[in-house]
């Protein structure tokens, strides 16, 4: 397995791991920094925008993985799971998806409901291809039911199955939702890779979910967690 | 008043409009054009990433605009009003805010509450200075009693006054909602400054407001609608 410090181009017969983000909540630069800078000024926020994103320790999106998945079961046939759909979820498409040559996504994955996992789903339509109906293959998403009730709140559209009569056709994403439990016992398969749940506290109340997934090279993907749980 | 075709600093003792975005909901470039493209390819598409985003113009954010308000009333104190809060705000904010030396958002008006117009509300914070315990002024927000409904739902976090007992603190935009009327003749002030809605349709069932604004020159800013009524 390959992970992205160099570029894949996407035809390489490894799996492999793109970091499309691995900022907080409220991204890199911390935009105040830069608005009303301090004196001296922050020196991570001003090299923010100095550099080119591509090429910046300090331009930082909202954290997301996607796993370019090259599975014995695949033959040669890649699939394309992402695991969560910030606000960021578009610019990073436009600055990794067109580098490393990733054409499309085939799964997706949820972590939690919070903005920076899940604010970017209005632009899953943008990874799909154009239908002026809405007639197209819906994306499959991973989730808990907790996120699920969330984003029914958020994104009624996305969830509704049927257009109210005499209301106008909206271009919108089209997803297949797919609950997942909280629970390290219950694992599940997205576009044919095992995903086993590791749920976390992400404050004190409220639950996260990191994934443990790959066949040959075990990997831990925990991206919003303040406390493990001691019986995981 | 000035419009931002040249750079304007933010000093000049004139208004000025800055247009922050002027593109559909879906922004260009259109990402499939990229992921996969057509033979030959869409022309729009390839150029819109070729160029940097602050000198092309098919790199295009959700519709916005800031208005850099320089009334007599003010008598030097400069006002900064934005309407809308689309998917890209943080991203204009970045490209438009730092290069016209944009050192805060006063007031801001929504249209409608659509992704493209509300879905950067989470990134209001951004511009607003930092409290650990959110201790801080809220900024103005004018908007109609449907977008305040929709955006409840979608942002509970930004609406509800209290935090629930033993609930985290998290570090939210603070927000003043104003309920303003779907109505031409019920102006409201924003900042000092007096807009006048005008109210047209988005879709056959779905109102979207424009504005009506300036006092030396008028403006109208219509940025989503397909028919405007004739009783306007
Ligand atoms: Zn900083
Ligand atoms: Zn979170
Ligand atoms: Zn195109
Ligand atoms: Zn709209």
């Amino acid at each position: 397995m390959a992970t992205s410090n160099g570029f894949v181009d996407g035809t390489s017969p490894e799996s492999a791991l793109i970091f499309l983000g691995s900022g907080c909540s409220s991204m890199v630069p911390n935009v105040m920094c830069l608005l009303q800078p301090s004196d001296p000024p922050c020196p991570v926020c001003v090299q923010s925008l100095s550099i080119p994103p591509e090429r910046n320790p300090n331009y930082r999106c909202n954290t997301s993985l996607l796993i370019d998945y090259c599975g014995d079961a695949n033959a040669g046939d890649r699939k394309y799971i992402l695991i969560d759909v910030g606000k960021t979820f578009r610019e990073t498409v436009l600055r990794w998806f067109v580098a490393h040559r990733i054409p499309r996504v085939d799964s997706i994955i949820l972590t939690h409901e919070h903005a920076d996992a899940v604010l970017g789903l209005d632009d899953v339509r943008a990874v799909q291809a154009f239908s002026p109906t809405n007639d197209i293959d819906p994306t499959p998403i991973y989730l808990s039911q907790h996120s699920m009730d969330s984003i029914a709140e958020k994104f009624p559209y996305l969830v509704q199955k049927k257009r109210k009569e005499g209301a106008e056709i909206r271009r919108v994403a089209q997803i297949d939702w797919n609950i997942i439990a909280d629970d390290c016992n219950k694992p599940f398969l997205a576009s044919g890779l095992k995903f086993t749940p590791l749920p976390v506290m992400h404050g004190e109340d409220y639950i996260c979910l990191g994934f443990l997934f790959g066949e040959r090279n075990r990997v831990a993907y925990i991206s919003d967690g303040l406390r493990v749980p001691i019986n995981l």
